[in-house]
């Protein structure tokens, strides 16, 4: 097994202005196709400091991913390193400079002569095309040894990863990996642990490892054989074993989200659904209008703060701010009634609560969010204290609109978990 | 100025199941009082490697701060490594003994046996306690190299590096630092490079660093002096003279963003806003209503993706659909216009175009986005094309809420730049 090595370059990395997710995000990628990082550098925009990390993982390591520091400004110097520690010279790549003017010109802008230093590589190494920016991807091998360099900008680098390197590295190497992702709401990650089998933990093989995300949690199922087909078979057979116990929490797997099943879903069966959003401020609207293709399924969405506007645009009766208060129950349905009744659409969703850091009543914590959900049967309201009542803003808001999606969810009947009714605190 | 290397410890990373948030805030914890992180390792739960990770950071830096793999299993191998890369054995420390018994009995719970494996510290060492977890911090000046160890838990390292780490560190310099960040929009960082002058480039002191973001682009300025205020007085003048030529695309300093500038100014002039959005779905409001108080500045907001739901919701008329069509100019100060009259507020915000990945038209391209702000003073509309004509979805939608911010502060007179009248793509 080649021994992989990751190197990030920047100065914003080291000042920590910036959270090094390029170097987790390669190492996912990576564990894709059965390999794993062993070693990870960062380096900042000093030439003598990169140059002398990359001979360090030439040194060690059989392939060296490194990202940033291939722009085209004076504080880039990864190319300049890279043909210092590999002893190479940097020669000018006229189709990587075409592509750079072509880049330019069809925005309509005038091009900067610096960019043109993204167009010297090292020689005698290939190009990767990067359809998404300027600076190209490089694959060099040199001295039994693979560099690849890519961009810093994460969405770049993950296109090339996905779409050039990852098959390259698959096409070399004799194994093949298989990751899959179950995604689970309703259930805390060390409930969830209670029901993985022993043997797939701690690193067997299929092995299970679980990952707290913001409100949800991800199970990765991994394995590694000698072809792609049996390595999907031992994911598949070790998935079948954990929704024995935990289908019902079990929303989607594979790359998914709560929004895309829930837009998924609802285009599969016809449906469509209006968001009427007070603390969640258009949160939930952006999150299904995320999913390409959600316009054959959110009708409209209404942003409402004030009780002015309540009244106003969804119709709520000023008679349940004054009673129940705009902090409850009556209000969200009220809300999710205005909304569906407004755009004609099969259900409403209305969010009301407190996301902080003020505003917290008597009754009602930070984190007191009241969510409805209106159909042709009839209504479902839930209150939900989010964030244990001292939760950030947009945690508080994102565990909003993620239980405003589970609970739509759920009553049209296209997901099991449904909300406790106690009012337990999440 | 003292060579400084981060060394995070964790095969976790090294997986990509979790992001080195530590390396990030040790950095900036070390900018706070004047020192920069030169190198950073992350290396996996294996003592030969780590050894020889600790020998190399022993070599070049002059301080390693060392996080992770101080606690009691047997995959932490911190103190063994640390044990043999300094040549030194390790001792039991009878006091760290206590205070882990303590804190099992404080807890009233067993404590598992190895537990105590924590207590050994390399010879010479000083401990620097943690109240928050069982491990201790260490404090190993060797051979003339200072190792600092901290636990992985980010709460526990931090704690002991406010508390204990950084009053060491800064009493033994004499040092102190500041960093300002200044924020442009309208301007790419190629072009803003050739607007700093030469002498505050390239690790010059004052230091400026450009970093790209999404749309945006940010310009570091950091200076070192002996005092924090001659340290602030460097950066200020640093940030004058760029300000000389730059000032017009500056939209603010310090840590904020456009939707936090908007929110500002708009509350402190008494003014107020709506949104109307079509291809954005509800980002525009969702990014305005991220910042705490932007309820007394977001009158409301109207997401209304279909021509139906345009006409019924914002009163867009239908002839502006047969005419200039959904994707015009026309329908974004249709939809301005409407919104602003629905909620009564100041200013009117119509965003409407093509997010992606289908849709385009023949005159239109994916991220063709029309923007349209009515306010008192009439109406400005532009089209854009973002994202380079294939763009992302995401990336498309936050370019387009990213400029509507802009253009809304512009047309208050809150910020100088202006949209271009060209149609230019961006």
């Amino acid at each position: 097994m080649p021994i992989f090595e990751i190197l990030s370059v920047g100065e914003e990395l080291l000042w920590g202005l910036i959270t090094d997710t390029n170097a987790a995000s390669i190492s996912r990628k990576l564990r894709e196709i059965g390999f794993s990082a062993s070693f990870r550098q960062t380096c900042g925009d000093d030439r003598a400091h990169l140059t002398a990390c990359l001979k360090k993982a030439l040194s060690r390591s059989d392939v060296i991913v490194v990202t940033g520091g291939l722009g085209p400004t004076y504080d880039d110097v990864t190319r300049d390193a890279v043909a210092e520690a590999t002893g190479r010279s940097l020669v000018f790549h006229e189709e990587t400079a075409d592509r750079i003017r072509a880049f330019f010109a069809r925005r309509g802008r005038a091009m900067a002569d610096n960019n043109l230093l993204q167009a010297y590589v090292p020689d005698g190494a290939e190009v990767l095309p990067n359809d998404y920016g300027t600076a190209p991807g490089i694959w060099l091998e040199t001295e039994g040894k693979l560099l690849i360099l890519l961009p810093g900008v994460p969405r770049e680098m993950e296109r090339l990863m996905e779409e050039q390197v990852l098959p390259r590295l698959a096409a070399q190497s004799g194994m093949a990996g298989c990751v899959d992702v179950l995604h689970f709401f309703g259930i805390t990650e060390s409930e969830l642990d209670t029901h993985i089998p022993e043997d797939l933990k701690n690193g067997a093989d299929p092995a299970v490892a679980p990952f707290a995300g913001t409100g949800e949690v991800e199970l990765h199922i991994s394995a590694v054989r000698s072809t792609r087909k049996e390595a999907r078979q031992a994911v598949c057979e070790a998935e079948q074993r954990l929704l024995k116990d935990l289908g019902g929490f079990c929303y989607g797997s594979g790359k998914t989200t709560l929004e895309q099943v829930l837009v998924e879903r609802f285009a599969r069966n016809g449906l469509t659904v209006a968001t009427a959003e007070s603390c969640t401020g258009g949160l939930l609207a952006k999150r299904l209008t995320d999913v390409p293709g959600s316009s054959a399924v959110l009708k409209s969405g209404v942003v409402a703060y004030s009780e002015e506007m309540k009244t106003r645009l969804l119709g709520v009766s000023p008679s349940i701010f004054s009673g129940d208060g705009v902090y409850s129950e009556a209000c969200a349905v009220a809300m999710a009634q205005g909304v569906r009744a407004l755009t004609g659409s099969d259900f409403g969703v209305g969010v009301t609560g407190i996301a902080g850091p003020g505003g917290a009543t008597e009754r009602d914590p930070v984190g007191a969010v009241y969510i409805a959900v209106s159909g042709k049967n009839g209504e479902t309201a839930r209150r939900f204290v989010l964030g244990h009542g001292k939760g950030e803003r947009g945690f508080i808001r994102h565990l909003a609109a993620s239980h405003a999606l589970a609970m739509t969810l759920s009553q049209a009947g296209l997901f099991s978990w449904e909300p406790e009714k106690d009012g337990k605190e999440k």
